[in-house]
């Protein structure tokens, strides 16, 4: 999307490849709202590291950046035995697919771009489509993120109030995004809405990345606390909930996303309010049964027992330095950490997907349309 | 209750006052977890600032601070005409109870000190009652928190998980605590129990307050983001929730309390669990006929879009300094900041009273036990 950085306005993609340097270039994520800047990871672990850390995140944008990642790894291979370049790329694989367990992009896209290195004959072939493959990959993510939001631009009807949880929008992808998509398309046809950001605790992306982007775009949007959702429904102030989702069972239509959403879910149901998921197909995962089987990543304690921001000075402006960690919680006390939680199918309103929006239960008779390759994908 | 300050362990109550000095005495509730500090107010207004700035906070805290509140703002007159001492009490009555309009403690505590006073013939001697009253008014809160602790304590069987929420612990009352009483008489029993604290944004008073009180305790507690409850709901690992009130109806069961109250009541209501309200007779509130009609307070949007906290320093361990904001938040989003909820009555397993532990619908049936007075308390 565009962005106006120091007065220049021009359009970014999350992340990049440069075939020269053979790096990934990333947006440091963990830097917005108070600064943009775009970061080179050099080697796939440090790609790896960059997802684990969330320097990139959201489903889409950590798939690309496998994809880019794999492909970085398997161009860094020296030789010409097809066995040694294979059992490297293995090697990278389960580097970048344990960088972020819950997620099913990564573990998608490398998949993909594997397949599509096996035409190759030689080492070299391979490299060179490996690159060719994760490129297609960041391409159709970003043609998804198009395709959801033509899909879904009728649920944004003039005047509608929409709650959105954590950051499913272009930084969570390559570009559009996915729960913003219709937002997005919404605009640029000149329609007015309002969104409530959830700040998303314990990492805020709400309250940072979301309601930045969505600053950027110049759409009306209020930051709420996670716990102020559930009263503004009470009172009539929300007509439409749209998430994102880090894994979405194609056999059940259940969905994994950020830690809170199920929460949402459960009290759009409860005051009669449409919830609806957006995601790229990337995002399906047709081989997993049960939602209760999505291992789901306990992470720091430190991020639930603290914050990241920076200081104001007197003038209420922000100042130039770096997001700062404080520590909010009682000193001696500890935290549990999920970072995801499953919504089942029967609180979900719809699926947009970028062949249609359906009923959760309807994707597995879809599947075929949605890109299901009718094999084990490699779990 | 016992708290260790410097390596010496001793009592306090949250509210006490000074006759001499005709101060309030306050814990500086701002200034924990990070530093444990007695606060005095010498005026009433600076009184009514310390509630609304939420130096004191909590149902029974804030009831007591504006009890004595009244008793120093009454003692400060100087003159002998009842008239003029009478405009006086009232304007004194409406700068506190403006302080914090979503809460009926204080109206209920000024309510009891007024009518104790016109048993007095000159100022001098309505001076001298409004303290007694005051006085007895924070008693009878501690009484009250210690009979919610009995009436309680059957709920908390050995290896019980419980939710709570936001701060209703000894910090919120005079002394004791609402939710954190039947945990507190479990604990001098022997009995063993875990306490999932929600983090309770915008203001953090779980991760802070109730934290700080548990581990001050030895309570075993972990802290969670408001987001998780339902997952872990999901999981089975929560088995019970107590929460507190700022304001109960008396003649429907609704409870209002800190927003995300009500989020967790739904929760608790689609998986099953038991969902109390504790509270003391003072924060039932006998006119009101709709819990639609109880004022919510819209707060600064500074707390959603950032937090308040101390920086470590590289050993992790706690600076000296105070507790400081950083933004969080996009820095040009704002945002919405509703600081209350209102949790309806069939949501609502149980109301933990004093004097027993009622269904919400049966506390009108039961008024004349629970100290309604038979007529309007003075709305």
């Amino acid at each position: 999307m565009n962005v106006t950085v120091r007065g220049h306005r021009r359009h970014y993609r999350t992340v990049t490849f440069d075939a020269a340097s053979n790096s990934v270039q990333l947006i440091e994520q963990r830097l917005l709202p108070h600064e943009f800047r775009i970061v080179a990871t050099t080697d796939f672990r440090e790609t790896a590291r960059a997802i684990k850390d969330m320097v990139v995140r959201g489903a889409g944008a950590i798939g690309a950046t496998a994809a880019y990642g794999l492909a970085q790894g398997a161009r860094a291979f020296r030789g010409r035995s097809l066995t040694a370049f294979s059992s490297h790329v293995e090697s990278v694989c389960q580097t970048l697919k344990h960088a972020r367990p819950t997620a099913v992009d990564p573990v998608n896209a490398m998949v993909r771009v594997r397949a599509c290195m096996r035409a190759g004959s030689t080492v070299e072939e391979r490299q060179t489509l490996a690159l060719a493959a994760a490129e297609e990959f960041a391409n159709e993510d970003v043609r998804h993120c198009e395709q959801i939001g033509k899909e879904g631009l009728r649920l944004i009807r003039n005047g509608v109030r929409i709650l959105t949880h954590c950051n499913a929008g272009w930084l969570a992808f390559v570009d559009v995004g996915s729960a913003t998509a219709p937002l997005y398309a919404a605009q640029a046809r000149g329609r007015r809405f309002h969104v409530f950001c959830d700040e998303t605790r314990p990492r805020s992306q709400g309250a940072t990345l979301t309601a930045w982007e969505l600053a950027q775009q110049g759409i009306s949007h209020q930051i709420i606390a996670d716990n102020a959702a559930g009263h503004l429904m009470q009172r009539g102030e929300i007509d439409l909930v749209i998430v994102g989702s880090d894994r979405t069972l194609g056999r059940t239509g259940e969905v994994a996303n950020k830690i809170g959403t199920y929460t949402k879910a459960v009290l759009a149901k409860r005051h009669g309010i449409p919830f609806y998921v957006a995601i790229p197909l990337s995002t399906i995962d047709w081989n997993l049964k049960r939602g209760v089987d999505i291992p789901i990543e306990e992470r720091n304690e430190a991020e639930v027992l603290g914050a990241w921001g920076v200081r104001l000075n007197l003038k209420s402006e922000i100042s130039n330095s770096k997001s700062r960690y404080v520590r909010v919680a009682n000193p001696t006390s500890g935290a549990r950490n999920p970072g995801f939680d499953v919504t089942p199918s029967e609180l979900i309103t719809g699926i947009i997907t970028p062949a249609g929006i359906f009923r959760p239960r309807e994707l597995w008779s879809r599947r075929r349309r949605l890109g299901w390759n009718g094999k084990s994908d490699g779990q």
